[in-house]
């Protein structure tokens, strides 16, 4: 039974880390969650500071994640961490969700799932094992306008989808800058931390996630053209795709970490028999609704915005106008899961309305990934995707 | 030798056509051309009707465009017409073009140039044949900041191209609406009228010619997933394709007519190493100008904007802030192409700064339609462009 | 009986005009209107050089105004001018006008009416006297948007309107460039040939007539703040101002010759007790429609919206999302306007759908620019409109 | 000494607040502040259902402020709060304020600072007497890009002020919602409240704010219109004024709560002799830079930005694209107010690059507020502003 805010332990996340902060900070906003415990780094100086900066106890700043799991797990019942969130890179998620699931602890987890289909696999038996809750953080998902645009799309007021675009340029990989010690870039274009995929496993999963979500439909063959632009890179940082959603509705991917002078556009466009929506992260608050032969509309974000669906307005903090950003998206989904384990800890059901990207979509994910891989190396033809 | 306005005879653009008017008003506008014969339609109400309401004199509105052209040829050299404006169907370009070329008369012809590739060099033999200036109006390569966002492409200010985006999404066929006698639909959706490809044909080939006017680079390569969305409809509504450009550089086509909501918004976004260019004809005078590493730049229209190429210069009219639109776009290939009738007819070479589409880009667009075609045919396979 | 074009002489306009050819471009657009003679300099040289570049009859090209109404006049019936445009600056407007009216030529004239509200009125005399159709070049109430935003304010689907906001802010006047020879800031900054104001004459009384034609409602009282800002400068080039409306509603008027980097961006917001309209010349084919409790809308410019009003439909020329620009709203002026001279001399009554500015509209618009200059000049205190 | 999080009490914020929620989000984000106690309401049912949802231990949710300042006062130095958050109606920020002070807490307070230039006066006497921090909370001041602006305007790259234009348009109180029981609305639109001013007092404070810290010119006089625009309403619902910044600058204001389809779109414009900064709370992540006879550019928020002014990069939280909004901005001020207590405490200067508005903006807000009443009752004219 839990009546306080849930405790959290963070895996990863130490100085130098970009996501780590993402992570606390959507867990603290809405007074839910509370950091107690961590193993931020491999270096036990960094682990400490890291400690030491985010006011932690020095007895539960743990120099593995492994000791972590275990030390918390001796602690008294009303005393451990409750939640594990999982920051690290990408080849850093199975161990530390497997084990923490083991002990019991509900998991949150960055994304992608991991490193391969087979670990991902893995990873749901340990979770269908242990009966816990456990998120993955796809963030975009919990921006209150995509709610809008999936409720809109599932209502079917725009009618059947017929077509689906979703497009994430970003222009950081530019230049070569894992030559030069960007961290950040290093382990993202290194294939054993980062996995078989590199533009697409980082922001393409984003998009093809998104792309399903607001759709409602699941992606079911891929044919891609992954391409290493930048000379010497050893992972894709430009992918291009022909997709087949459920029903034969074709789509579109596009993602690319080359596209010069492109921040973090995430757009995504689904289009039915009598309109589409459309929603871009540079304009957070915004769902654009295409209405066929009558004038668009501009949906927004908003507590008091009685026009929107349920499932937006419980996702919204503040009156209409008063923009909410990445972080309140990010922190919608520990919201979430905060809801879900403590509702799993009480015996309750957790209502749907709160929902969070699952294991499911983690294993769908990684096998988009592989999929992905698979047809540009057979010359771009189509391939199934198996989960 | 011509120094007065050029006068243009009309083929098409009878009553109950889009483009013959827009033909007009394009022609109309500088006050450089001067319609004084036409062959409206096939109907003989309808040409007269249209001749009145144009105040031709009765004796140059032709029946046919056989007549229009033998008649026209029979006047003094000092009073009969000085060009030829294609507006028909896409069936009807080939007979007519070539008739005119081979009776001494220029040719001004919509796009797409013909039905096949096969007619189109037929074309361009007869222009070949003829020495005579022709232009087909790929309208969007008319406005100031396409000029200028090819400029910058060209001067490589922004580095090498690397990848290239190019969407057009239209929702006027989201019905069926060619079974309600809607003139438009009707014979675009028509094999026999609009040839072997549909949105491809009609808006594809567009978006195609404006991905390569921009980059500089020709599409040799094509991988097309053409969809017939609507139920019964004869032809593709629906195109997604990965492009290959010279050098390697991957690109991405999509183009719909049943993208529901949507009006004309074709995009473009061009990426170098340095940053890119972004232009959409919703927002028709502003080119995003993408910086690495910088502050993106809003480019603008306007004859004052001295920072501006000179080729973006010279196709502005007013200042800037005074929306210049699709008219003055289409005029710019109008008043270029009366230049280099003017220029030809007395002697002169013809500036390349005022260039319009030619019949290569005619053939091209052909080929590329045959392209497409095939490679959907194939199984979405990769099929090499011939011409 | 006018069966044919409209035939118009032009006052002004000559090489290093910049309005002269925006009004030929406007007048020619739509091929109802014909240049067949022109008075465009007081240097006998440019009228020549002028008259030739627009290919008129060297006998038709007349070295003053007064001339060319004179010699018109004394052409046969069917073979002088109908009309009469002038374009020259404000101090010679009204001696044109009288005399083109008192020789039978309807008159279009570029805004400001003239120099003082008295000019005003003699010219309204003549207007009255000659029982001839007058228009006056409020260029921007001929866009379609700002039609429909008139048409929706009037219908009263937004409610009774509460606030007025117009803003017209340029920059083109940042630095004293009147000193250089520019020609356009030279007149424009020139008391004896601009008037009483600066900034506000110019482009101020747009602002005013746009608040006005979009609400329905008629400016009664000012309150003005017409500032100096570059140092030297004789007229306003700066002017603030709060409005009061017909029914006491209030409005804040602001327009600037001085606000760096803007180009063209004249802004209205009218707010009823339901909803409120917005347009923006920078986004030209959109209103923004606002809804209280619903989510804003989006109308478009198109000849295929049939959800606009039928005002907004006749003022449109092409599809939706094929851009109409600043000349396409000008050449609606001039083509109502020929319009209205056949419907004259034809006998016929004119259909009030296709308006234009009138010669109300132009004494209102001068009784303003006094109303202003003397708020300001009594220290910024509440002056009531005369006409 | 501190070397912990900041402990806040807070005054005011029970169920059915709007702003206390957003103050507590704000103070959580960064996890540098910690919530120990709250005085939440008058109502005792209140007070105890806020704190339990706050997980807050029974002892330290009181039933009134002055028991909770006493309190907390003999609770020992290293137990009790550190700070103390007044997010209560306008007419209850005095009292608790100084109460506080003369307890030795430092005090955030939310704005506008109290009721009147009188109370204003007392509250900096007991700032002053105590020598502790006091932070205003005028939200908008905390945007990155807000921040960008006013260090572009500061270094003189867009050169000398010359115009300044502030507009701060919602519709929330379009219909007469104080009389249906909208708590927001009931207590706004009450002087013994809110104060001599509704509209201004609410939004047009944070307007006046906005145009002083973006030009870092402060308001010297006001020519103010108050409107009560809503049947009935006791307190101005739409104000406009002319403003006189320091220097001479001219400037305007435009506020209103009666803009019907408005959110909260407040939106600042100041002009310089090279170029100007625009800024929009709606898209609030990025500066528009005008330039004088260049390109316009945009400024966007983005650790990663090193473009960016050092005062923009300190206040951003993660990389460009990812867009940070309001409770971001909020938790600006918290987290640099969180600094300067701790700076205080331990006996450190504090950095001057972490700005909140102080005790200074809020005395010279309340007198601004009397000036603007003045103005308008004395029937528009020029009024001196006192403080």
């Amino acid at each position: 039974m839990i009546n306080r805010k849930v405790r959290m332990g963070m895996i990863g996340g130490g100085e130098g880390s970009f996501i780590g902060a993402v992570h606390r900070m959507a867990a603290n906003l809405d007074g839910e969650i509370e950091l107690v415990c961590g193993a931020f780094s491999r270096s036990s100086e960094n682990c400490k500071e890291t400690g030491q900066k985010l006011y932690l106890p020095e007895e539960r700043v743990y120099n593995s994640w492994e000791t972590m799991i275990k030390e918390e797990s001796k602690r008294p019942k009303g005393d451990r961490m409750d939640i594990v969130s999982i920051v690290t890179p990408n080849h850093l998620h199975a161990g530390p969700a497997i084990m923490a699931l083991e002990h019991g602890f509900p998991v949150i987890c960055d994304k992608p799932l991991c490193l391969s289909t087979e670990e991902a696999l893995q990873i749901k038996d340990a979770v269908e094992a242990s009966g816990l809750p456990f998120a993955l953080t796809h963030t975009y998902t919990g921006y209150p306008m995509v709610k809008q645009a999936r409720a809109m799309m599932e209502s079917g007021e725009l009618g059947a989808t017929r077509k689906i675009v979703v497009e994430y340029p970003q222009g950081w990989l530019t230049d070569k800058i894992e030559d030069d010690g960007q961290k950040q870039a290093e382990w993202r274009s290194d294939p054993t931390k980062a996995g078989k995929a590199g533009a697409y496993g980082d922001i393409g999963t984003h998009a093809a996630n998104m792309a399903e979500y607001v759709s409602g439909l699941k992606i079911t063959r891929v044919l891609s053209q992954m391409s290493k632009i930048v000379e010497g890179r050893l992972l894709d940082d430009d992918t291009s795709a022909l997709l087949e959603f459920e029903g034969g509705v074709p789509g579109v991917l596009i993602c690319s970490q080359v596209s010069a002078g492109e921040e973090n556009a995430i757009t995504v466009k689904v289009y039915g028999t009598k309109g589409g929506v459309q929603w871009c992260q540079e304009d957070e608050n915004t769902l654009l609704v295409k209405r066929h032969g009558a004038p668009n509309q501009i949906y927004r974000t908003g507590v008091d915005n009685s026009y929107l669906s349920e499932g937006a307005l419980v996702h919204a903090r503040v009156p209409s106008g008063h923009p909410e950003g990445y972080l309140e998206a990010f922190a919608n989904i520990y919201r979430n899961f905060a809801m879900a384990v403590k509702a799993h800890a009480n015996g309750h059901s957790h209502h749907k309305l709160y929902d969070y990207p699952s294991i499911e979509d983690g294993v769908h994910g990684m096998s988009l990934v592989d999929a992905m891989v698979a047809s540009t190396e057979s010359g771009n033809t189509w391939v199934r995707v198996s989960h």
